[in-house]
């Protein structure tokens, strides 16, 4: 896309490398200070994550979807946004420190499940799950 | 934990540095591929993003918070864990793409926040919400 | 649709009378068999209702609003939409169980706590949230 | 339970009959007054609906599942339980009222099927899935 002379491709200022490790130390000594360990079990933790997810859900409920593509324009919203985005991660990453999970692996092997669950041939232009395709 | 001679006191194999641009660049290619883009306004991605935080949750639902803790002792159940992981960190980065949200940005800006919102001396051992404090 | 040489508009042969002491009995039957109720945790009704919410909200994640508004006439989606209807139900009618809630009483004090909330003069039209009108 | 000089049997004073059909009524009633029908796809009442179920849940985020049974003796904590359930129901009858379904008449379709699903002989003490029985 060219907008005012300089190419863009479809670049995202926010799509760079993250310190996992650093991120986590940051989350865990806010929880310690706290004494907040004793609430976050593995069970607790996914219910507190599916709220944030609702949360963010919320934002989105009564908008068209052409709005919601938009919502970027719009800083009030793009702050609730971003709070709610961080909030899902935050939980995300106290998961995935509890169980000891590899974030970026994890993602690569369901990546290749679902290359196998949707074949291109089958899936392309389908919103359908794969049970029915 | 003993590795190679050096003792590791919770050390997570998974809080390493992840490149989310190439991650989500893979992601992308496979949504292209099918041609799924015309699904992901942010509004359904945030309904997506919902519903497998929703799996995740449906793990533990009947799980005491003790066993929740002891997942990554069950392969099988762990299995499902990671996949659930992995699903919600791939709509947080469809998201994260559409929005143009800088997620290492909005995790330290939202947990500066909360350091002032949940005070040390206020929310120590304590699991109210802020405004109730 | 014309009924007894009336014609009715909007008419939704759905809504009548519900006995909840008998419908809650059965349900009740089921889980006892089952010796289910010590997994039944109010806690826990709450995350399984919540995933039932995200079950029915699964079948719509992809469809265009006008798209869901016409689910009715394809009876294959319907019957996923009655049956996870009814299991919100279900786990409802177990939370209103365990907390001896009245569901009618609560409902109509939620409505009139609504009346005051969103004022004709200011909600008219207007999806914004109580404290933003 | 004797409580004072009166026996109850587990009575259940929300447990009686409910006239859907006059309680949809006054909801549509207070959605008409607001032209908010505009809003109401079954799309994004699924969503309302799931961020109800989700502001039940984070009542119990961080309860223990005992304390969780016992909400019913902290009034402010069951306010909002009351508030949630009714918004829950609020957006379960909107939901039936558009897509015409009966609500009593698929929660007996429910049972009959998990009756079948889940053999007493089998799922009996069990918190498994049918498909893992």
């Amino acid at each position: 896309m060219r907008v005012g002379g300089i190419f863009y491709f479809g670049y995202s200022a926010g799509m760079k490398n993250i310190d996992l490790k650093k991120l986590n130390e940051k989350i865990q000594h806010f929880v310690d200070e706290r004494d907040w360990d004793q609430f976050h079990s593995v069970k607790n933790l996914s219910m507190a994550l599916s709220v944030e997810a609702s949360e963010l859900l919320e934002i989105f409920q009564w908008l068209k979807e052409d709005e919601s593509n938009h919502v970027a324009q719009d800083a009030k919203l793009m702050g609730k946004v971003e709070d709610e985005v961080a909030d899902i991660f935050v939980y995300l990453l106290r998961i995935i420190s509890k169980t000891n999970i590899d974030l970026e692996k994890v993602v690569l092997n369901k990546l290749e499940k679902n290359i196998l669950k949707y074949p291109v041939t089958l899936a392309r232009g389908s919103h359908k799950k794969y049970d029915e395709l």
